[in-house]
C-alpha cells in the first residue's frame, strides 16, 4: 500500500528562498513568515498523510454508488471531508467576510498539492466548490454571495460546474440546455449535463450547481449562453433549506480512475435557476472558474506524480535485484537494491526533476495570480494568462508520464492493483482530459494567448529569461545551466517566429505545431525554474543557511534537467517547423 | 463499444510488396503466394473481428474468478477458444509432425497481430502455449515431444512459463523453488511462483507448466537453475490423463488490465516435474521461450495501438465539435467533424505512422526469424537477436503512448470505461513490463547485444541502412526521406561510438544512456521501415499495380514519420552523451 510524505521542506524552500515572499510586496504576503507557513504546512501535511492518503486506495476500490438518486461515497470519505471542514481548509485563501482566512492563493496552492497528492478523488469535492465560490465572488450579486458563500466556504455545501452535454464538450456553442425566464426573475432550466464531478454525494447538506444554459435572445453559438446558480435544495430567506429543486443525478459513470469522485449525469427538469452575472455573458463568467480550474488541474497532474515518485523511491531502495556493475553495494544480501542501477536512477531523476520543477512552476503561477489579484499587477495577469495552458497541458502530460515511470519501477507489482501504483496513473490520466483536453490548451496557447496584446506577454517572458541569464551569469553554482537554458529559449523564440511568419497566411501551420509548442514552452519554463532554484540553493550554501544536503541535491537535480530534458526543445522545434503539410496530407478516407 | 477491422490490405502489402516473400528464397515461403495469404488473412480477420473482438470488453468487465481452486474465465471465452482450436490457428507455424501446418513464422505473426488487436487477454492463453511448445520442441526428448506436443499444438492442452517468485523477478538467480531428484528420474518441485499468466483456467483439459527451479549441485545464482515440465494432470503411458499433480493456483491477481487473462500465484507442493533439456542449463532453455515471447510482447504493444487507432479515427470522423479554421467542412451540420482540426490530425498521424511502421518492423523481425530457422542464416540470427530488445521495448512504450493518444481523441468519453478506450491503454500497459521490463530490454541491448561478436551485428544493421540509401538515392518517391534517415542513423552510430569509448572505463556511462539508445534505435528502425515501404509503394504506383490511394497514403504517412519523429534521435543522442554524471549525482538518501 502506498504511503505519502508531505514535501514541506521543498515547499518552504520555494516560498522563502526562491519566491522570497518576504520581499515580494504583495498585500497579504506579510502573513507568510517562515514560522507561519511551516505551521500551516505541518498541519496540512498531517491531515493529508494521516487522514486523506489512507483513504485513497479505499476510494479507488469501492468507488461511488448511486442508490435511488443518492450517491454513496466510499467508506471514510464523509468523516475525512468533515475534517477538511473543521480545519477550515477550504477557506484558506477566501475572504474573511464569508468565513475564510484571506491568505494568499500561493499558500492554498501549497496546501492543495498535499491534499491532491494524498487523495485526488476526495479533494475534488472541495476543489470544485472552490471554483464555484470564485465564480460567485466575481460575478454574483451581494445577495447571492450572502446566500451561498458562507456555507460553501465552510464546506457545509459544495459546488459544481456544469458545462458538457453528450453532444457538446469542447464546442459549448452547440449546447441545448435551455433557460426560460420566469416572472419572478428566476429561470426554468431544462436539459442534460454529463461529466459533472461531485454532482451528487452524501457529504454536504446542499450542492450549488453552476450551470451553463441558453436563454432566449442571445443569438447563435456561445453568445447565447448564460450562467445560472441551481441549488439542489432551494434556500429560504432565513438561509434554511427548502424544497428539493428539479435537478437529479440519473447515472454515475464507470471511469478509468478517480473512482472516489462521483462523475454524474445531471438531469435538469425545469429546475429553478438564478442568473449569475449578466445574461448571455455566461462564457465569460465560466472562464473565471475555468482558469482557476486549469491551474488546479495542472497541479493534479504533477501532484499524482509526486505521490507516485515517493513510492517508487521507497521501492527502489527496498527491492533487491541484481548487482551494481561497479561493485556490490549490499554484499551481505542476496542482491543490491535496484536504486544502484543507472537506468533506475535515470527514471527516478526524471521523476524528481519533473515534480520539483513542476511544483516551482505552479507555485510561481500562484504567485503571479496573487500579484494580479492583490496588487492589480497587469504584467502578472498577462503572464499567468499566457502560462495557464502550459501549466495545464504540459504538467498533466508529463505528470501522467512520470506516474507511469514510477509504476514501471515496481516491475510486475506495478501492474497489480494491490500495490497502488496503477491508481496514481489511472487518476492522473483524467487531468490530461478535463477542463479542456490538452490539445485545446495548445490551441488556446497558440491561437489566442501568444498573440494577445500584440505578443507583449510572451515578449515579457523572454525578457524574464534574458534578465535571469544576465543577472546570474557569474554565479558559479549555475555552471552548466546557462547554455541549455539559452538554447531552449532560443528554440522557443524561433518557434514563435515561425508561427508569426506562417500563421497569418496559413493558420494550419501554426495549429499543426501547437502541441509541440506547448511542450517546448513547458520545458523552457521548467528550465527557468530549475535555474532559479539552483541559484537560490547556491545562495543558501554560500550563506551557510539551510540544509546543505537538500540544497546540493537541488543543484544536482537541476543540472540533470538541463542536460537530460532541455534537449527536447530542439526536437519540438523541428516538428513545428515541418508545418502542416505532412500533418494534413491525407484525405479523411485514407486514415 | 469499440470495433475492430483486420488490416489485411496493409499486411498483404508488407508480405508481397515490401518483404517480397516470393523472392526471399526461404524454405516454406513458396506456400505464401498472394492468394493463399489473402485467404488465410481473411479467415483470421473474420475470427478476430467477429468472434474475439466482441468479447474483449466483456473479458475486461467480468475478469476471471477463482472458486475452490478453479479459475472461471469470462463468458464466451471458452467457446471462442474452441473456435481457435477448431480452426487450427495455434499450429499455423508448428511442425506437421505434431499436428501443425508448418507455415512460416511470418504468417503466424500476421495472424497473431489480428488476434491480439481483437482480444489480447484471450489470445494470451494461446500465446503462452505457443511459447511452451517452442521450448519443448527445442529442448525436449522425442518422448516428451510425443507426449505433450500434439495436444498442445491442437490447444486441447495449454502451456505456461513459471519464472518469477515474490522476491525474484528480473534477478532469477535468487529464486528459491527447488527440485529434488527422485529415483525414477523425475523431480519433486516445491516453491511458489507468481505472475503466471494463464496459470489456471477452464478452457483446456490439461495445463503444461514449464517451471524454473534449482536442482542440487548446480552452484550459485542462475547456474543452478533447471527447467522442468510440470503437468497439471499427470499423463499416462497411453496419453490419457491420470492423477492431479501437486500444483495449485492459490490466488489470482487484480490487475490494471488484461482482466480476461488469469494471472495466478502457483503453489508447487512436491509436484512431479520432468527435466526439460540439461540439468542446470535451464536459463538457456528458458531463453528459447523468452526470445519468442519478447517478439510477441512487442507485437502486443503495437497491436493494442492498432485497435485503439482504428476507433480514434472513427470517433474523429463522427464527433462534431468546432469548425475548420480554413472554412467549414460540414456547413449544414452544427459543427465539423473533429478530424478537420490540425492537432487531431497530428495525433492520428502519430498513431498511423507508428502502427504501420511497427507492423513493418515486427514482420521484418519475423522474416529474420524465418531466415534463421528455415535457412540457417547466421546473419539473420545475429540481426534479430540485436533487434529483439528494440522490438520489445520501443514498440511497447510507443504502443502504450499511442493507445493513450487514441483515448485522448475521445475527450471525456475516453475516460469512461463504457467507451472501451481505457481498456486498450490498460491492456497495453502490461507489455512494457512483462517478459523483462523495458529497462531490462535496454540493458540487454546495450550491455550484451551491441557488443556481441565484436559488434558485427550492429555493423550489419548500419550496412543495411547504407545500402538502402545508396540503392534508392535516385528514387523520386523518396524525396524527403533520405536526409532524415541518414541523420538518424548517424546519431545512432555516434551513440554507439560514445558507448564504445566510455563503456569499458565507465560502464555506468553506457547504462545511463541505455534507455535512450533503445528508443534512438527504434526510431532508426521505423525510419528504415518507412523508407522501404515508401519505395515499395512508389514502385507499385509506377507499375500501375495495387490501390493507388493506399500507396499514396503510404508515402505521405512515411514522410510524416520522417519529418515529425526522426528528429527525436538528436534528443536521445544528447541525453546519451550527457553520460552518467548527473544520473548518479545524488546519494540514495537525497531522493
Amino acid at each position: 500500500m502506498p504511503t505519502y510524505r508531505a514535501p514541506a521542506e521543498d515547499m518552504q524552500f520555494l516560498l522563502h528562498d526562491v519566491l522570497q515572499v518576504d520581499r515580494a510586496e504583495v498585500p497579504g504576503y506579510d502573513m507568510l513568515d517562515r514560522d507561519t507557513t511551516a505551521a500551516i504546512l505541518e498541519e496540512a501535511g498531517k491531515l493529508a498523510a494521516g487522514v486523506l492518503a489512507p483513504l485513497n486506495a479505499i476510494g479507488d476500490r469501492q468507488g461511488c454508488r448511486l442508490e435511488n438518486g443518492v450517491v454513496r461515497t466510499p467508506e471514510g470519505f464523509s468523516e475525512a471531508f468533515g475534517k477538511l471542514r473543521e480545519g477550515g481548509w477550504n477557506g484558506l485563501d477566501l475572504p474573511e467576510e464569508f468565513g475564510g482566512q484571506d491568505l494568499p492563493y500561493l499558500m492554498s496552492t501549497a496546501v492543495g498539492e498535499m491534499m491532491v497528492s494524498a487523495n485526488m478523488a476526495l479533494n475534488m469535492y472541495q476543489g470544485l466548490t472552490h471554483g464555484a465560490i470564485s465564480a460567485i465572488l466575481t460575478h454574483g450579486t451581494q445577495a447571492q454571495k450572502e446566500t451561498y458563500l458562507p456555507k460553501m466556504v465552510s464546506l457545509d455545501w459544495t459546488g459544481t460546474m456544469n458545462l458538457t452535454e453528450p453532444h457538446a464538450g469542447t464546442d459549448l456553442g452547440i449546447m441545448r440546455t435551455k433557460a426560460e425566464p420566469q416572472d419572478d426573475g428566476s429561470y426554468r432550466i431544462t436539459g442534460q449535463k454529463i461529466f459533472i464531478s461531485a454532482g451528487e454525494h452524501d457529504m454536504a447538506d446542499n450542492i450549488v450547481h453552476l450551470v451553463l444554459a441558453k436563454a432566449p435572445g442571445g443569438g447563435e453559438g456561445t453568445k447565447g449562453i448564460s450562467l445560472f446558480i441551481v441549488p439542489k435544495f432551494m434556500v429560504n430567506e432565513d438561509g434554511s433549506l427548502g424544497d428539493r429543486n428539479g435537478v437529479t443525478c440519473s447515472k454515475i459513470e464507470e471511469k478509468m480512475g478517480i473512482h472516489g469522485n462521483a462523475t454524474c449525469v445531471m438531469d435538469y427538469d425545469g429546475a429553478t435557476g438564478f442568473l449569475l452575472g449578466e445574461e448571455h455573458k455566461g462564457m465569460r463568467a465560466m472562464f473565471t472558474m475555468m482558469n482557476e480550474a486549469r491551474l488546479g488541474v495542472g497541479l493534479q497532474g504533477y501532484a499524482q506524480a509526486v505521490a507516485a515518485y515517493q513510492n517508487a523511491v521507497d521501492y527502489a531502495q527496498d527491492r533487491l535485484q541484481g548487482r551494481d556493475v561497479t561493485g556490490a553495494k549490499n554484499p551481505d544480501g542476496p542482491a543490491d537494491p535496484i536504486i544502484v542501477h543507472p537506468d533506475i536512477r535515470r527514471s527516478l531523476m526524471d521523476q524528481k526533476s519533473f515534480v520539483e520543477g513542476a511544483r516551482a512552476f505552479t507555485f510561481w503561477g500562484a504567485h503571479l495570480i496573487d500579484r494580479h489579484m492583490r496588487s492589480e499587477d497587469a504584467e502578472a495577469e498577462g503572464l499567468i494568462s499566457l502560462l495557464t495552458p502550459v501549466i495545464k497541458g504540459f504538467l498533466t502530460d508529463k505528470g501522467f508520464d512520470m506516474a507511469i515511470q514510477a509504476q514501471q519501477i515496481y516491475g510486475g507489482h506495478g501492474y497489480i492493483e494491490e500495490w497502488g501504483m496503477s491508481q496514481f496513473a489511472r487518476d492522473a490520466r483524467i487531468a490530461m482530459i478535463y477542463e479542456g483536453a490538452n490539445g485545446i490548451q495548445a490551441l488556446d496557447l497558440v491561437g489566442r494567448k501568444l498573440a494577445r496584446d500584440g505578443g507583449k506577454h510572451v515578449m515579457g517572458f523572454f525578457e524574464l529569461v534574458k534578465s535571469f541569464l544576465k543577472d546570474s551569469a557569474e554565479d558559479p553554482h549555475l555552471a552548466g545551466f546557462h547554455e541549455p537554458l539559452k538554447a531552449a529559449s532560443k528554440d522557443l523564440q524561433a518557434a514563435g517566429m515561425f508561427f508569426m511568419e506562417r500563421g497569418a497566411k496559413s493558420p494550419n501551420d501554426a495549429l499543426a505545431g501547437s502541441y509541440d509548442f506547448m511542450h517546448l514552452f513547458g520545458h523552457v519554463c521548467l528550465g527557468l525554474m530549475w535555474a532559479r532554484m539552483a541559484r537560490a540553493a547556491g545562495a543558501g550554501l554560500d550563506a551557510g543557511q539551510g540544509n546543505p544536503e537538500f540544497l546540493k541535491a537541488k543543484i544536482a537535480t537541476g543540472r540533470y534537467y538541463m542536460e537530460r530534458h532541455l534537449p527536447a526543445t530542439g526536437m519540438h522545434l523541428a516538428r513545428i517547423r515541418s508545418g502542416a503539410d505532412t500533418v494534413m496530407a491525407l484525405d479523411e478516407a485514407q486514415f
